[in-house]
């Protein structure tokens, strides 16, 4: 049985059209997908999922980087790749002339993520487990062999990710039954972006507080007095005790960083995500040293495992913020899982965007069950945004994402609205919109807009 | 009068089939260009052109990026874009959809540079000057301006870059003439691939004296023995007092780099270059750290200049190697010669592949007469390939690269080189190699291959 095809399409949602979305660097993301469906002839019915995550214009170069993996892929044969991911991994990754265009990051790899996410997604369909629970199941030494190591050996040998991986192997069944009976707890950035207004910003805060959540997250960045006004309306609506956490999206320098959260810090914000660069490692440092005991998280536009690596050995971050396609899948991820463990700092995924919550919540409970055994002060990002689009969306009770119990890595859009978002010829794009038209033109035929100028 | 056009074209050459260029990470590479030409209906007979330079698969992933930035041109006005290659390059580069894909790394990157690079082409021809003294003879209010401080405030502000910027202004003339007459010092590559045998290494590096190069370099990093064995033949050719630079092309972990390059030490190599991965400026510190008074250079794979910033601020680096089409173009190694000025480090750039000679040239002269001003310790990197495909190539004499005086960038490649190599269809790809077919097929139908492994 052999890899027969991989179809590859450009999908995008207009959400620029309802400024759901908007920051302080982003201000009319179109959510798309950039989408691979991988087809065997095994004749069992299953195909693999996956994605790269792109906010609009670029989706096609996107789709374009994950076609030029199609020779990897087709004429092999199924189960010897789906037994030997990190193996895969390792092909695609260090591809000489492919890894010229990172190496390592950007859209290269983006589309490596797609394609080992949907390799999971397939192995876990044939395995009949939703993801988190196939990978909390394999030994310590199959993780570790998932892993490549070069690059992390100064900070993470491969004895020490195995002894981490042993050490929480006890236990690991009783936290798969508290994860199914209590799930994962969640924060929610839906009230949060700068395009609301601040009658909507109180009214979600209100319900997030109603609906069980624990945590919210506003964006800020774009202007201080802004800024003041939405974190004095969201501290009163929510109370004292609520754990407000903002996010600039890389608006700042590293000085404006630290003067313009000295400006929140009366607000108790519970973590400053995001405050410059995602390369900037040591501006990172300096951030959180000088802001301490204010907590910094950052990891959504993080590259890699070298990078993520750096945070950590400088004591640069708080929380780690994975994303799940944005380095190269979930062997990366758990790389990065690994690290965190090493140096003690909790994990607490970047989701929101279109998938991204999906996938993500397998490797925090992943995380939970079988590296760092531990959920206190973790809690992934909630954006509740397109899961209406996928076959096995997320669900959220009480404030908390329900463990999945469909066999996969939850990525699987709709095929109807594969269709209908297909851009630029399904219908949500070929026709226009009567009622945004004006504001929001198809962005094929507009000049490119820019950020709000800094 | 405005922009009617970009041609973007997919140009390999079939490099891999003698093993020029062959090091430790990359045993096989394809010179490419994802090639963009510059239209305008101006009627003056000028095009911008430029490129961005990949070692084959992907060339074409490079191109489609390169061509989502024609809505960026077409239809704009050509003096107002010209005039304000500072504002251009943030539009482009701030561009929040786009900026997604990176940020500022990798392909998105690299299709800036492309269309950056090409502009600054178009410029210079249309002030009928090369690069390098159009540039050169800029104010330093002007020169600040195309810089992006955005995430460099920490080390380098406007302010700071204006004074050094001034403090080099007297004898800009002097030093202009001074290149005119003597040229810039350059070392030679060509010697130290790693597919040449002992036999082909001894007589190059012979030549290389003959030549009147005072530095070569050597590939390194796949295996200790073959690297003491060809040091040796190296340093006994050269002679005692000649510099040797080495270069593993990232093919380390941080703790390898250390011990392997203690093995090294005593055939006094001039510098380490790439001893790791180009993101891990935390590793490149410790490794100068341990090695000193070893130099330790990078830069060819740095993705932007907030990774250089960071090297520079740890110390990671004794020499900063600039590449003319990895950052966004022209402007961001502005600011990294700028920021190297600040920290007092010499630039030395990266050169070879296609093209990079070429462009890379008129940077150093550039950073000669207006913003280091200082030409000791420093030199550009030679390679002897591809340079008959260029209109305006480098001319090496006696060790240094003769000051180009054509008006322009030195980017264009000869009408009937675009023809010939043209990927896939050129005949130089579609009629087979006779004597090369069986060991080197043609990429697209060949299993994609990798690295040695590690």
């Amino acid at each position: 049985m052999i890899f027969t095809d991989l179809e590859i399409s450009d999908i995008r949602f207009p959400t620029s059209r309802a400024l759901d979305g908007s920051d302080a660097m982003n201000p009319d993301p179109d959510y798309s997908a950039a989408y691979v469906v991988l087809r065997t002839d095994a004749g069992d019915g299953h195909e693999g999922h996956g994605f790269a995550f792109t906010i609009g214009r670029g989706n096609d170069i996107q789709a374009a980087a994950i076609a030029s993996l199609r020779p990897y892929l087709v004429g092999r044969p199924v189960a010897a790749v789906l037994a030997d991911l990190g193996g895969f991994w390792r092909e695609l990754v260090h591809d000489s002339q492919l890894r010229w265009l990172g190496p390592e990051k950007g859209v290269m790899h983006m589309a490596i993520a797609a394609v080992v996410n949907a390799l999971w997604d397939l192995r876990a369909k044939r395995e009949d487990l939703p993801l988190w629970q196939l990978l909390s199941r394999m030994s310590p030494e199959d993780l570790v062999d998932l892993v490549d190591f070069r690059y992390l050996d100064d900070a993470l040998t491969r004895d020490e990710a195995l002894r981490i991986l042993r050490a929480a192997q006890p236990g690991r069944a009783a936290r798969e039954e508290h994860l199914l009976r209590e799930g994962f707890p969640a924060y929610t950035t839906s009230p949060g972006w700068l395009g609301y207004d601040d009658d909507k910003l109180r009214r979600l805060c209100k319900e997030a507080v109603a609906d069980g959540f624990g945590q919210i997250k506003l964006k800020v960045g774009a202007d201080l007095a802004d800024d003041v006004r939405r974190m004095t309306i969201a501290r009163q609506t929510c109370g004292p005790d609520f754990r407000i956490a903002v996010d600039a999206n890389q608006r700042w320098d590293v000085p404006t960083a630290i003067t313009w959260m000295r400006e929140l810090a009366p607000f108790d914000p519970y973590w400053i995500e995001e405050p410059t660069s995602p390369d900037d490692v040591v501006g990172h440092a300096t951030i959180a040293r000088e802001l301490a005991p204010m907590r910094v998280a950052t990891g959504e536009h993080v590259a890699n495992r070298v990078l993520f690596k750096q945070l950590l050995q400088l004591g640069a971050v708080s929380y780690v913020q994975i994303d799940a396609t944005r380095v190269a899948g979930v062997n990366e991820n758990i790389a990065i899982l690994l690290l965190a463990a090493k140096f003690g700092v909790p994990v607490c995924p970047h989701a929101g965007g279109v998938g991204l919550c999906e996938l993500v919540q397998h490797l925090s409970m992943f995380d939970y069950v079988a590296v760092a055994a531990d959920m206190s002060d973790r809690v992934i990002e909630y954006v509740d945004h397109l899961h209406e689009h996928f076959v096995d969306p997320v669900v959220i009770r009480q404030g908390r994402y329900v463990a999945p119990t469909a066999p996969g890595f939850s990525a699987t859009i709709r095929p109807r609205t594969r269709t209908e978002y297909a851009y630029p010829d399904g219908p949500v794009w070929a026709a226009p919109d009567p009622g945004a038209a004006e504001a929001a033109p198809r962005p094929a035929q507009r000049r490119p807009g820019t950020e709000v100028a800094p």
